[in-house]
C-alpha cells in the first residue's frame, strides 16, 4: 500500500504567518495549474485522464456527487454545474449518510467522489460501495497515489498541491475548477449545450485565475469586518442560487477556525424560522452575486436589516443597489454567474482568517479537528 | 376564488395554556384521522383520491419533493420513505430555491408539494413552474380548498385540522402519515416489495397514534431538560439516517420559538468541521433511533462527550447501551426504523415548547415569523 504524506517541516510558509493565509494566498497558481494541459484554445480536453469513451458517457442517466465538508460544498456546485450544463439529474450527498442509506445506484450511475486527501475514510467506503453496486465512480483527488486515486475508476487530480492548513482553502477552489472542467468536457461530448455557451465558459475560466489575486489584494474591508465580528458568538450568513453553497462553506470555515456559531441559510427559508433569532446588531453576511435572484437576494436583505441586522453585503462590482441596502458592502469583479462562487468564496475564506487571528486562535490548526478524517 | 380561513378566535384551547401545546396533543388523534379510510384490513388504498392509473404510476422515473421550513424537512423523510419503498430516485429542495433553479423537469417526474397551509407562496410558485414543464403535482396539504389543494394535479389531504400556532406540529407529522401512505400505496400498486414487508409497515402504522399518546404522558424529564437548556444561547442536535431530517426538525422548531441558536448536524460530519464549537457544558441533543448506524451514533455521542458536551440521548426502548454514553436519557417505544421520525419528533416539540415557556416567550407568536408565509 503506497502512502504520500506532506510533511508539515518540509513545507515553508514563505513569509505567511500560517499556512492557511499562505494557502489562501497561493490559490491563483492552483486554479492555473489545475485548468493547465486540459484547457487549450477555447477547449476542455480530459480525453487523456478519463478512459470513458462517448458511447459510455452517453450511458449515464444521473450522477452521484459524494463528499464530506467542504468537498460536500463543492459537489453542491459540482450539482449546478453538471445539471446546468449536462443536464443529467445529479444528486449530492454527505458520505456518511450516503454509505448507510442504500442509495439507488445502477450501472448507468456516475457516481464522483470528492476528497482532498483521498483518504477520507467515509468517503472511501462510500467509493467501494458504489463499485460493488456496478456504478462507475470518478475520483477529485489532491493527492496522487492516495486511496481515492488508486481505486476510482476515474480520477481527475486538483493540482493544489500540498495542503497543510486544517481549514481547506486552496484545494476548494481546485476541486471547483476541476468541477467546471468535468462539466464543460461533458456537455461538448455529449453535445447537451451550444458551443458559443460552452465557449463562453472555457474563455471566462482562465480569468479567474487572475480575478482571484486581484481580491487578496484589496482586503483591507475584510479585514476591518474580522475584527468587527470577532467580538460576536453568532452570526448568520445569506444566499440564494449558487450563493447557497459558498455561504455554507463560509460559514464553515469560520465556525472551523474562529469558534463562532455561525449558521448558513438559503435566503428564501429565513421567514420559516431562522428570522427568530435576527436581533439587534446581530452580524449577517449576504451573498447577491446571482442575477436572476438578485431582486429577492435584496428584499430578504431588506427584511433582516429591518430587524436590526448589521449586514455585510458582497456582490459584484457595478451593481450599485446592493450597497444601498447594506452597512458595509465588498464586491468582487465581474464573471459568468455560473463561475463566481470561485470568486465569492475568497473574501469568506480571509474573514475566517481574520477573524481566526483577531481572536487569538491557532488558525492552522483549530481545536478538536484533524486534517483528513480517516478514521469514521 | 375560494378562501378557507382558520379563525383564531373561535378556535378553543381546551384548557391548555398555548395553541401548540393544544395542538401538541392533538397529534394522536391527527395521525388517527389522517390514516381513517385509507388504510383497510392491512392495505393501503388511495385510488379515490390519486387519480393516476397504475400505468400512468409506471411512468414515473423520478419524484421531486418541494417545500418550505418544517414541510421541507417532512420532503427528507419523504425521500427515504419513497426511495426504500419504491426504489424511484427523490430529490427534495427547498421550494425558494427550486422555482429559481431551472430543474429537469419531463412528463415522467412526479412533484410532490407540501404546504401545510396550501398558500406557502414559494411552494405555490414551484407548484405552477413544474405543471408548467409537463410534469405531474401531487399536494399534500392540512386546507381544503387552499391554493396548492385547487392547483394540484393530485391533491393527498393530511386530516390534522386546523393550526393555530405558528410553530407546526400536528400538520407535520400528519404530512409524514401522508408520505408513509403514499410510499406504500406505490409500493403496492407498483410492486416493488413482497407484500409481507408491506404488511410490516402497514401494520406498524396504526399503533403510532398510541405511540405518540404515551410519549405526551411522560415529558417529565423533557421539561426538566428543557429547563436547563433555556440558560444557553447556543446549543447542537445530532443525527444519522432518519434521525438526521429528524433533527433539522426539532432544531428549527426550538429556533423558532426559544431563540436559541441550535443547530443541527448529520453526525457523521461533526469531524469536518463543527466539533470546533463543542466546548464544556454545551447542551447537545442526540438521536440514535436509527438500529442500522446505531454505533457509529454512540462513537458520536463519545466523541462530543470527550469534548465536555452534556448530551441528551433519545433512541429506542430496551436498548440499554446508550444510557450508558449519555447525561440524560428519554426513550421513545419501539417501531420500525422508517416509522421513528413520527415518535421521535414529539419529545423535540415538547422540548422547544418547554424551553419557550422557560424563557417566557409567547410561544404561539414568536417575533418575526407569520404563520403562512403567503409573500415571497
Amino acid at each position: 500500500m503506497l502512502h504520500v504524506t506532506w510533511d508539515a517541516a518540509t513545507a515553508e510558509k514563505d513569509g505567511y504567518e500560517h499556512f492557511m493565509l499562505k494557502e489562501i494566498h497561493e490559490q491563483p497558481k492552483a486554479i492555473r495549474d489545475t485548468l493547465a494541459a486540459r484547457l487549450k484554445e477555447g477547449v476542455v480536453d480530459l480525453s487523456r485522464e478519463i478512459s470513458l469513451t462517448p458511447e459510455e458517457l452517453k450511458r449515464f442517466d444521473k450522477v452521484h456527487i459524494v463528499a464530506c465538508g467542504t468537498a460536500y460544498h463543492a459537489g453542491l456546485i459540482g450539482k449546478s454545474v453538471i445539471e446546468s450544463l449536462v443536464r443529467i439529474p445529479v444528486e449530492v450527498d454527505i458520505a456518511s449518510e450516503y454509505r448507510y442509506r442504500n442509495p439507488i445506484l445502477t450501472p448507468s450511475t456516475l457516481v464522483i467522489v470528492i476528497s482532498q486527501s483521498g483518504e477520507t475514510a467515509d468517503t472511501l467506503a462510500a467509493l467501494r460501495e458504489a463499485k460493488q453496486a456496478g456504478a462507475r465512480v470518478l475520483g477529485i483527488t489532491n493527492v496522487v497515489g492516495s486511496s481515492v486515486a488508486r481505486e476510482a475508476d476515474e480520477v481527475l487530480m486538483t493540482w493544489a498541491g500540498p495542503e497543510i492548513a486544517v481549514a481547506s482553502t486552496k484545494a476548494y477552489t481546485s476541486q471547483l475548477i476541476a468541477i467546471y472542467l468535468l462539466g464543460l468536457y461533458l456537455a461538448r461530448v455529449l453535445g447537451t449545450q451550444p458551443e458559443e455557451q460552452l465557449l463562453e465558459v472555457t474563455e471566462a475560466l482562465p480569468r479567474l485565475s487572475e480575478q482571484v489575486k486581484s481580491i487578496l489584494e484589496d482586503h483591507g474591508s475584510i479585514r476591518k469586518f474580522a475584527e468587527k465580528i470577532a467580538q460576536h458568538e453568532n452570526l448568520f450568513f445569506i444566499g440564494r442560487g449558487l450563493d447557497y453553497p459558498v455561504v455554507l462553506e463560509g460559514s464553515l470555515k469560520l465556525k472551523e477556525i474562529s469558534y463562532i456559531h455561525s449558521e448558513a441559510y438559503a435566503a428564501g427559508e429565513l421567514k420559516h424560522g431562522t428570522l427568530a433569532l435576527i436581533e439587534e446588531g446581530i452580524p449577517v453576511i449576504a451573498l447577491a452575486t446571482q442575477q436572476a435572484v438578485h431582486d429577492k437576494m435584496v428584499s430578504n436583505i431588506i427584511e433582516v436589516k429591518a430587524r436590526g441586522a448589521h449586514v455585510l453585503g458582497l456582490g459584484l462590482e457595478g451593481r450599485t443597489d446592493l450597497d444601498r441596502s447594506v452597512d458595509e458592502h465588498i464586491t468582487i469583479p465581474e464573471t459568468l454567474s455560473l463561475l463566481t462562487p470561485v470568486l465569492s468564496v475568497i473574501p469568506l475564506q480571509l474573514l475566517a482568517y481574520y477573524t481566526s487571528t483577531a481572536r487569538g486562535i491557532n488558525v492552522d490548526k483549530p481545536r478538536n479537528l484533524a486534517k483528513s478524517v480517516t478514521v469514521e
